[in-house]
């Protein structure tokens, strides 16, 4: 009888402990077959220091159903990159660490970089013949894996922005005079998260009414144009803008702000691209203007969650343990969307090659990017709207979310 | 019989709207002694150019018990300060208003200033002998209104800042390095809403470890001595510090940082203090760091309201039109806390003078400052805690809140 280790690794999600909740559910409920439940402390980093946990011990019933509706990471994360060589002593080392607590099955719950992990390990233990099985478990809230429809954060993520910009909507509409919103979010490469801004609307021509991706070459000029016609329409302008935008030549937006911004200490004052776009809006337009960075609670905001992205990062974790089980290895687990057009949203999971996912990314489809750059079709509308649908009832106490903490 | 004219004034909360429901709601069932409910567009100023609504034919009954869960401004705001002069040419033309709608009731749902506007208004209905009663509902995130508990909004803000502070400590928390986060919140002379994210901490010691409020002044060297000291205790800590914190000699913190930074426009970069602060802790620490500011989410988030603010806020509504009624002129309606200590948490309206608490700013008191100014203690606690309790059950559509709108 063999054992079970999983980590976590990359940025907090809000849905990345329910896969967590999955694998162990999951695993702990073959107890004639898998032993031990191990987690990794600070992932593959803290593992080859020796830190991990016995979750079956570790954890109660209850404690095992708390966990699944905590955001962020309850083992911890790391940013570790594994060597390139598969002849590093490193490879060696942690199988030997595998060796020590009999583990036969290995879970990476991440993004990118962590499938790159999977990927390696499960080539070396081929390479060696080990018969551990190697299963990666996607999470990212930008949404940017390829080989699979989408991955478990995003939905969160997307119902966390579209409410949020809604919101921010209705604050700034409440003065009448002429007024310029820009709202920074999260997606240095892909757009998909600053895309959900387009959810918030309630008809068309409602706040946000301009919408720019880093998959679309952002103009200073255009920008002016754009805004000038949407103020003409109407006094209160909201604009979201992803925080990876960049001109033709691949400048950063960010990066027109920063020449002459000195603190006092003489620093360079690291500033967003809504920072610049606010200045620039303020110094051609005249009118009133702010920008506004819904920054890190995009990603680990516990109390805007999907339920169905909850539910699908769980599953994601359930279905892992099930394709280990069956003898799978090197894989990641891949979400396709079999519904037909007109039928209601129906997601299953599926065995991808995880070696096809490392270190390669999925971008917004240009097409789905409409108005000369500056708006967002009903395309992405369709794709996005069911993975944002159901509330989670969360255990409160004394006022605020229960959440669960490692001892 | 006399109609009502209610309108909301300053910034957006997300109960706001809940007080205009109870305001609204009341005089509707008092059809025997009030016609019609009107509602100003815009607050007094949009009035006086003649926008107005009858709130009873505009919405319905299930539009408003969707009111009161919708956060922002329903009737949009303005901020219009009366002129001091109550032989203005201001105040015969408003009046020739309010006689034109036969306004027998006028209630305006604000801060300080809003405050003030219905002082002025009811310092000039006594001196030419106007009937119509002036009624002041308290709102504001701030909580720093005199004569009163607390006011409508804080409740909620105060639990949309401890939830989320609870969040980002989760997120910053899952990597293993030393690290300093630092969490800007609103708040330029009052310290309340600051305060309020000691409520975020699980356990003594817990982050955020450090506080600062505006109420005490704030000084470089000694942060620095308390932040080494936290770090030293702990890999990751969390700073929360209110926008306005200011040194012994009144200078504003975020002004540090503002002299040499100007943007590639030529302007002056407007900077808050947790950048200042986040560039001060790197160069002088070395460690990873970064700012967070909540922003004007604080003040519109719906999706986290508290209860006990929403049902108070409708309370202070529905207690300003029965004062009105009975005949009281010239107040506002004040909360005070009527259980002793240990007894559940139970509080009452009553009249206060409006002449008393405008242009006046209750201060968080110092004793409740401890640890040196950076720390906050368990009398605020005992405070605050009743006044977080309770979730809303929100409609949703789509996967997103359902709000009211202004057609």
């Amino acid at each position: 009888m063999k054992n079970v280790i999983v980590g976590q690794s990359g940025g907090p999600t809000a849905v990345i402990n329910a896969s967590l909740y999955g694998v162990v559910k999951e695993a702990l409920a073959h107890g004639e077959e898998i032993g031990h439940v191990y987690g990794m402390v600070h992932g593959i980093e803290g593992f080859l220091n020796g830190q991990y946990l016995d979750l079956g011990k570790e954890l109660t019933a209850e404690e095992l159903e708390r966990l699944k509706l905590t955001p962020a990471a309850y083992l911890g994360s790391c940013r570790f990159k594994l060597p390139e060589d598969l002849g590093a002593e490193f490879y060696p080392q942690v199988f030997a660490r595998f060796e020590e607590l009999e583990i036969g099955y290995f879970f990476y719950i991440g993004g990118n970089d962590s499938m790159d992990t999977v990927s390696k390990l499960s080539r070396y233990g081929a390479q060696v013949g080990s018969p551990i099985r190697f299963i990666g478990i996607p999470k990212t809230i930008d949404n940017d894996l390829i080989e699979t429809d989408h991955t478990p954060g995003f939905g969160s993520a997307a119902k966390y922005v579209a409410s949020t910009v809604r919101e921010i909507v209705l604050d700034a509409t409440v003065y009448c005079q002429k007024a310029v919103t820009i709202i920074e979010l999260m997606g240095r490469h892909a757009g998909w998260l600053t895309a959900a801004s387009v959810l918030a609307r309630k008809y068309p021509g409602d706040n946000p009414v301009l919408i720019y991706l880093p998959e679309a070459d952002f103009d200073l000029e255009q920008f002016a144009r754009d805004l000038e016609a949407a103020l003409e329409k109407q006094n209160c302008v909201i604009v979201c803008v992803s925080e990876g935008i960049s001109d033709k030549d691949g400048t950063f937006i960010c990066e027109y702000g920063s020449e002459a911004a000195l603190d006092n200490f003489g620093h360079k004052m690291l500033t967003g691209c809504g920072k610049v776009l606010e200045q620039f809006v303020r110094s051609r337009f005249g009118v009133k203007v702010r920008s506004v960075e819904l920054n890190v609670s995009q990603r680990c905001s516990g109390m805007v969650v999907s339920a169905t992205d909850v539910e699908e990062a769980a599953r994601a974790g359930v279905n892992g343990v099930k394709m280990a089980l069956k003898g799978t290895t090197g894989v990641m687990v891949g979400f396709a969307r079999v519904s037909g057009a007109g039928e209601a949203y129906r997601m299953e999971c599926r065995a991808v090659d995880v070696d096809q996912v490392c270190n390669r990314e999925k971008a917004v489809p240009r097409e789905w990017i409409t108005g000369d750059g500056n708006d967002i079709g009903q395309a992405f509308i369709d794709y996005a709207l069911p993975l944002i649908q159901g509330e989670a009832r969360r255990e409160m106490e004394d006022g605020l979310p229960k959440y669960l903490y490692r001892k």
